[in-house]
């Protein structure tokens, strides 16, 4: 339902960024480069999580040769992340990078980036431009207001863009990225309002796992809302994983990922509640564990919604006090005592 | 930075909701309504997590007994949640709550609505209209397609408003509700659009706690990004401070709710890490738990956004192998070993 932003679509290796296209969720490798084993190890598991792009970082002489022996073993396609070194990215991409990412505020010489240009050319690679906030020039200094940043990331990213169009790529994707949530927004809509090219979402440090999501989710999520973004990253302190399964779960909020497994909602109870909700939701979320079906499954425990939510879900337990009653695909099915709950519910479930 | 849409101001006893009022916290007691030192304790604490208005499910006539005394005393104004029946929004209103939730799924009869509203007219209490998609009627069929759900919701709220503009009533608030992500950012788009009324906003039934969160945060965030919304509940099965704690998480990060306490940001980590940034930021939480002020703190693992994130923390530290780097308001301060940034992070604390 959510109508996306039309772009250009992007060719990075196996995988399109751009819409129409499905949302590609990205995470990054987070041990070091040079350990070649843990890296394929870990681009892997983030890969079979649901990463369809995974990330590294490729800083010195020795993450370059690094780089060229994971990409041969890596079971999904890598982007090398380059900052300050026009050598770093030309050696990533002769290494085989289905993509790389460039700073604008960390590589300024109109020299190095036509070079870098020339081979990513040459070879068929991505290039994301990927505007920090934190690494503008002109933002480094403490005084420049809130209000302006935005102009000069925008200001930023049409230099960059401009040079890539003149000299002739287009296979790029954008990124604007900032530590602010409303800032993180506000130059999103402004580059998709300006440019055509897929957009790269996501909100810079934005912490450790507890305190990441909230605010990645209405970041992301906003934007997503507005039809805006092509590819995310959830950046969070800490295992990679996270960040592909909070990824997940804001797109699946949204309708644009599909999960081969089912969607639990709850009733938050309130003083009309006569059961213990929680709890027959915890047990419903065990059984449902060993589900590999895209059901969406309710669990009330009033009559105010209960019945009603019922239509909207696959399967629906209405409990009441001692008993419950069971509703496949909006139907009545059954009204049991309460210890046959969730055996009433598996029976429905498997006719899902 | 939002620039939030432009409603009415709606009287809630001694809160306002409307803009350019700040946006109201709200969430309700979960326990029987009947136990009124329990509901009167639970309130008190969500105020003093941060909810502004504590809402109480009525529905029986014991509930409206009930509700008589936790009104007198309340540390919070009260909103009675109604269904059904015309006769338990009329007691509450005539004990003194300082608001009163009708759903038009479920009055009906307009003879109910007109004795409610001459009620709430004469007592001064504040309506809010809460439609929600799981009672409409129409909706109850499983066959409605989900494109029709957000215009029969419309249809509902305005027979409903209209019934309220005719009887000279404006002290309304009104919200839209589904368990749907898109359709509760599309029904509140279109309702922010056709009246100025301020606008509750929530998500049905979203689930677990660790599950209510991402969606909640979407459906909201993004919302209150576009200037919608001037009260918010998040809803989630279990503890009602959970709900009050996630929906400072989302106002926070969008700037609409300043905390008294510190903000923690922390670099992701990647290939280029050298040191174990996860733990290092774990241990300034820990210090930052006794820090009440509005700082905004950051822990930076590597150089290519430390020192440029450092301008937007009020005190950042940028780890190195062995050392760190403090910054205050953007400006290096010092250069410390690892075991004595902690000491060296809350003297510059100190010092903001």
């Amino acid at each position: 339902m959510i109508k996306r932003r039309k772009t250009s679509v992007v060719k990075v290796d196996s995988v399109r960024i751009g819409s129409p296209r499905p949302i590609v969720i990205q995470s990054m490798t987070k041990v070091a480069t040079t350990d070649v084993a843990r890296c394929i190890k870990q681009a892997g598991r983030l890969a079979s999580a649901g990463a369809g792009l995974v990330r590294i970082a490729v800083a010195t002489k020795a993450d370059s040769r690094a780089f060229a022996k994971i990409v041969e073993k890596s079971p999904v396609p890598l982007i090398a992340d380059i900052h300050f070194s026009a050598a770093r990215a030309i050696e990533a991409i002769e290494a085989g990078a289905a993509k790389i990412r460039l700073n604008p505020g960390n590589i300024k010489k109109r020299a190095d980036i036509l070079r870098i240009i020339a081979s990513a050319k040459a070879c068929g690679t991505a290039v994301r431009i990927g505007v920090n906030e934190a690494s503008i020039r002109d933002l480094k200094k403490a005084d420049v207001p809130a209000g302006r940043r935005v102009g000069l990331m925008l200001r930023e990213m049409t230099k960059y863009v401009r040079l890539f169009a003149k000299a002739g790529f287009s296979n790029i994707v954008l990124s604007a990225k900032s530590a602010d949530v409303v800032r993180t927004i506000e130059i999103n809509r402004r580059i998709a309002e300006k440019f055509s090219y897929p957009i790269h979402l996501g909100l810079t440090h934005a912490g450790l796992p507890e305190d990441a999501k909230a605010a990645s989710a209405v970041a992301i999520g906003a934007l997503l809302a507005e039809g805006i973004g092509d590819t995310i990253r959830v950046s969070v302190a800490g295992d990679p994983m996270q960040e592909v399964l909070i990824a997940k779960e804001i797109l699946q909020s949204l309708g644009l990922y599909k999960l081969n497994e089912p969607e639990l909602i709850v009733c938050p109870t309130c003083g009309r509640c006569q059961v213990d909700v929680v709890k027959l939701a915890r047990q419903v979320k065990r059984v449902l564990k060993d589900v590999k079906k895209p059901v969406r499954v309710a669990v009330m425990g009033c009559i105010v919604n209960g019945p009603g939510e019922a239509v909207d879900a696959d399967v629906a337990v209405c409990a009441a006090k001692g008993k419950g009653v069971i509703y496949r695909h909006g139907r009545k099915r059954t009204t049991v005592p309460e210890n046959k709950l969730i055996k009433a519910l598996v029976n429905e479930l498997e006719k899902c």
